[in-house]
């Protein structure tokens, strides 16, 4: 790990961040009596709020500060103090904290910038503090951060001007961000979406307090009903996954942003942050596994974050859409099918009752109603009733456009609408509408969400939906589980014939292979499998024996195998003279199957990744792979198989059978059962290829290679 | 063509609709004293604006119609009128635009509905209307339309109700729509984001004029800088290239949304007009051929159309970005790098002079110059000079948020931005800011684009780099040009090697083959070609002949390739008792190279469309492949390579060789000549595989199939 100072990781602990963000008393560390400066600000918000809890002013220049008494030391304070706010100058914060764990202060916000995101001197400073925190275990958020706040108490220990504005409407949503100018940006675009957000916490250069902790503790947190989160990376792979785990259980969603998808912007966030990068397609796997879902815009992320304030996580993936505009319920039918719902039909009978009802009516799905409807309320209201009756949708989306803006109208179709609200309270309603927002409030109100931009409501409810999908599975399936020593693995290079050898004890099918050591051998060989065969040369010694011809295809004949053990052992001797062969592997030609890449791979955050793709060199030329944390159980090793673009393949095309995918999902859960037992063991394992036979006849390695680590990996 | 009763397509006709959309003077069939009814509110519109030429109210009940004097019949109307709309029941429409034809008017809007959107009996009616459009010349917009207008002249020949809340600012967009739905959606939407809509053409059920008409109008028009247009399938495929042509050669911005990309959108299209489908896939070919931007999303299309505003399109693909947080710095780069632009660094003596200005920043791009920049607003704008200067960028996107939306702010800031976007007018510099309406028009009075998301921000900048792109590259390069009649192609099945003549005398590289008839020729021709040979049965009347077993592949020997005469006359004989056979191809087995498919395919809108892919199973499992229109030259089918995702299997992965590009694009090029000059005569061209072998190698079809169809289509 690039960071030796820093603290274990907090993944096994049980979050602990009530002195931080509910904290009994408070001191300010640098307290100003200018409510425009570092130390001013945080006091100033919290006056304004009617913070009720004790503050204490710590400033040995000063007898008040905006008010306050004010304390010459943080020793001088005559109280117990939960939390102290740092705004002092990085060359004095080390020992601030230190006195503030002498005095009993059980955590600190650290705003000073200085450390490790300037130089060398600024990371020993860093490291210096990392110390206290071990040796004191007094908690530290920051250093380099815009601190936190909880709106609920009126705590606001920030000095953002995102706040000049006021606080923030009432309302559940956590916000953590590792970023604070971002968070401060995330923040003043949820106020002016009337979005409430109740917590927000800000980490700075994570010294000791990670976000997975402060999604942890939103996670527990009873005033919390959606978490909103953003980082350039994380160094607590463990307790990243260990947070998501509990929002999930907890029924609550977590929308993630994790920036740096592309070469370029990965190379930007590496020199914008200290964090590890760990590889992006990893946190894919990581928010996929863990039911979060990952924002590709911050107008994404929050769209979804509004969108869950309705707290409906649709089951299935129904999706009725309603329209005044045939080309708008197109266009909604476009997004919705790109983003995998259901634009199911309406049963025939229903349509034809709608028919009756609105005679103009495309009434199939998308139903379109046309600005008709508008005529007669009641046939908008009696159009949803019978969609949400008889087409059982779980969803509907309705495009009203600025039809529904019009005072006059929006009584009348309250009126409506309102009576279907309360008897379907389960069911997602959603309306697209141009109106002013004071129009816009009142349908939000009567419990409606609304969108201006249909595609963008879409998207909203696709995430709603996927979120729903992951709160109903339940806990994750069983992995495999293999003891972390129930499988030897040696220091050194393995040959294939070990390699298999150890993937088959681990469950992994393998090609059933003879290894043999002489001519004589490998005409016996070839005898008892059956021409043909293939031969191999198996060496720790030769990693790529097809460019020196180390492999034979179709070996038609008993005496065809004898002839080609010559061959072989003579080929390996001219093209790797010094290289120890272990024999020659006899194995049966495997057809019919589709081939695969299975794999493993140690990521330094998250560990034993588990790699799945088609094999040939389109998984290069299209980086159509998969991943997964190992390990993992089949049902997710099923979900993993079906994200992958070129899926269709296993489905069998052109006539081809289908191929046997839960064998695939088996070999997969075991491979990761595996790589999680010899996780500190090995460096990575390649599968290749692992041909998939058609349904009911099983899958097998016919190449496998597994790579120990030169020394042991520490967790 | 499915609408026998359809006027011919417009596309070779300059577009003649001055009458239309500049009128001299026109009457309203139908106008009504009320201003609310449809037959009022474009005489209200109207006279609220002060369309200041003749209006003529027709209606035999009336004397006056809102104030104007009023005729009882068309006929009595003193003076010559250019354009008349037609607020009339569904049932005396046609005979009215029959007077309207006797009167001499030029050109009609029919508002009316109950036409081919209903049933039978509308449909009937609907071509009749077309049938008075043949015979008298008269022009119809509609029907079933909500209309066009002009708003530089006062022109409101629409009902509307997004014109209750008033005209629209000046401006010089044209929204040329089918939707009268949509239309005034994307107006409305559009008039409240203070975009100048100039014209507004609504085509509802295309009688006679096309969308391709309002868009060749709006290309030619001195008051159009922007077009802005919206499709679920065109009928006159032709005419819809002609105007994106006209539009392209005048500098002319196109951002496109045609609907039903989605299986599911499509038949939801198909339900909701009575157009043609054609294939999305070739719409896409067709704004990628065109230079037109397709939009996806209601938003994006005015998001560009907003960004298109500034009237700068730049000629390259570097962008420099700009943040005061790092993390949004990020995802600008990720969002750029997705969308093909080049975050290009700094210079690193630029990056050097940078830092010693502002020595917290990250200097490299994304220049992070932080918040603290703010302190002394120079630093601002010297950073932005430093970047446009040595930087080199075509594209400057700034993310300030909410700290340039301060009014304390704002006007110094201004100062400092002013001067530089007065020395480099030619660069876009674009802003992301949160900021109220007020302070961001200040900023785009000052010239630049506001965005409030970054994200959405790089997207319009992609769309105008590909504007510019599109506009530098000048008329398309020249096609092959084969004539008509060059090739003679048979009206019956042909074989492989029939089909391989004639597409190698078309210009496409043929693998050398002979057809022998005999087993002594087969052994002779595997002696001259050189073992090991492929043999295939030749036959018009097998389709698929690797089914019956009618390849044999890797023949070794002359003799082996006596025998294999045999064996495949015999299999013919006993899998395809009735068919013909021609003989057998006799071929060399071509290696090294990528397997590609070539096709050409007859779209019924667009005509001969050519198809490019990789071959093996994962075009078909992935759906990786790209048209273009036939013909086209080599510039275009280099385009088209570029398109595909798993290009870099072209590039040579794994240190295979990089694939013969050129003469790939040169064999598509050859191909689309000949799909142009044979398109009357031919269904379909399948090259599968296409084999393209190392650079400076060449490429060849290995096996090749012309449909021809059954009769000649006409087209």
């Amino acid at each position: 790990m690039s960071d030796p100072d820093r603290p274990r990781p907090q993944g096994a602990r049980a979050p602990d961040l009530r002195p931080l963000l509910d904290p009994g008393a408070i001191a300010i560390l640098g307290a100003s009596d200018d409510p425009t400066r570092i130390g001013g600000r945080p006091l100033r918000y919290m006056l304004e709020a009617g913070f009720a809890r004790p503050i204490y002013p710590v400033n040995p220049n000063r007898a008040t500060v905006q008010g306050l008494k004010c304390y010459a030391t943080i020793a001088d304070v005559p109280g117990p103090v939960d939390c102290a706010l740092v705004a002092l100058p990085a060359e004095i914060v080390v020992e601030a904290v230190e006195a503030c764990a002498a005095k009993g202060v059980k955590s600190t916000v650290v705003f000073s910038s200085g450390f490790a995101e300037t130089d060398a001197e600024g990371a020993a400073r860093q490291a210096r503090l990392a110390e206290v925190v071990r040796r004191t275990g007094i908690r530290v958020v920051g250093p380099n951060c815009l601190g936190i706040f909880n709106a609920g108490i009126g705590f606001y220990a920030t000095f953002s001007s995102s706040l000049d504005a006021g606080p923030p409407p009432p309302g559940n949503i956590a916000i953590v961000s590792q970023s604070g100018a971002y968070g401060s940006h995330v923040f003043a675009l949820a106020r002016a979406k009337r979005l409430g957000v109740r917590y927000w916490i800000t980490t700075g250069n994570e010294c000791d307090v990670e976000i997975a902790e402060g999604i942890a503790w939103a996670a527990l947190a009873e005033d919390v009903e959606v978490i909103v989160a953003y980082a350039e990376g994380v160094r607590d792979g463990a307790g990243l996954r260990h947070s998501l785990d509990l929002a999930r259980a907890a029924g609550k969603p977590v929308i993630f942003m994790k920036v740096g998808r592309s070469e370029i912007g990965a190379a930007a966030a590496a020199s914008h942050t200290a964090a590890l990068a760990g590889s992006d397609a990893i946190y894919d796997a990581v928010f996929r596994q863990h039911g979060a879902y990952r924002a590709d815009s911050t107008e994404a992320m929050l769209d979804v974050a509004y969108a869950c304030t309705a707290g409906i996580y649709p089951k299935g993936r129904r999706i009725g859409l309603v329209t005044i505009s045939g080309g708008v319920g197109v266009q909604m039918a476009d997004a919705a099918s790109d983003l995998g719902l259901d634009v199911a039909a309406m049963p025939e009978a229903a349509q034809a009752r709608l028919k009756e009802m609105l005679p103009y009516a495309a009434p199939r799905n998308p139903v379109d109603i046309t600005a008709q409807a508008f005529n007669d309320l009641t046939l908008v209201s009696r159009n949803l009733e019978l969609m949400l009756e008889e087409g059982g949708y779980d969803v509907i989306v309705a495009f009203f456009t600025m039809v529904a803006a019009s005072p006059y109208i929006v009584d009348d179709l309250l009126a409506a609408l309102g009576e279907l609200r309360r008897r379907y309270p389960e069911r997602l309603i959603v309306l697209s509408l141009v109106a002013p927002p004071d129009i816009v409030q009142r349908y939000e109100d009567a419990g409606f969400l609304v969108f201006e931009d249909p595609g963008r409501a879409i998207a909203a409810v696709a995430a709603l939906a996927g979120f729903g999908r992951s709160f109903a599975r339940g806990p994750a399936d069983p992995p495999p589980t293999l003891a972390a020593d129930a499988i030897a693995i040696p220091d050194e290079r393995l040959s294939e014939h070990e390699s298999k050898t150890i993937l088959a004890a681990a469950g992994l099918p393998v090609v059933e292979e003879r290894l043999i050591r002489s001519a004589e051998a490998a005409a016996e060989a070839a005898e008892k499998i059956g021409p043909p065969v293939v031969m191999k040369l198996n060496s720790r010694d030769i990693g790529h024996k097809t460019e020196i011809g180390g492999v034979l295809l179709n070996v038609a004949s008993p005496e065809a195998a004898r002839q080609g053990y010559e061959t072989l052992l003579a080929r390996a001797a001219e093209a790797a003279p010094g290289a120890l062969v272990d024999g020659v592997l006899v194995a049966p030609m495997v057809r019919d199957g589709v081939e695969t890449i299975l794999g493993v791979q140690h990521d330094p955050v998250f560990g034993p990744a588990v790699m799945f793709g088609l094999g040939g060199i389109f998984a290069e030329a299209l980086g159509d792979v998969v991943f997964r944390i190992a390990p993992f159980g089949e049902d997710e090793a099923r979900r993993m198989i079906g994200e992958i673009q070129g899926r269709a393949v296993l489905e069998g095309l052109r006539g081809r059978p289908r191929a046997d995918q839960e064998a695939l999902a088996k070999a997969l859960a075991a491979l990761s059962g595996f790589a999680a037992a010899a996780a500190n063991r090995i460096e990575s394992v390649d599968v290749n290829p692992f041909l998939v036979r058609p349904e009911g006849e099983g899958a097998v390695a016919v190449d496998a290679l597994i790579v120990p680590c030169k020394k042991e990996l520490s967790s």
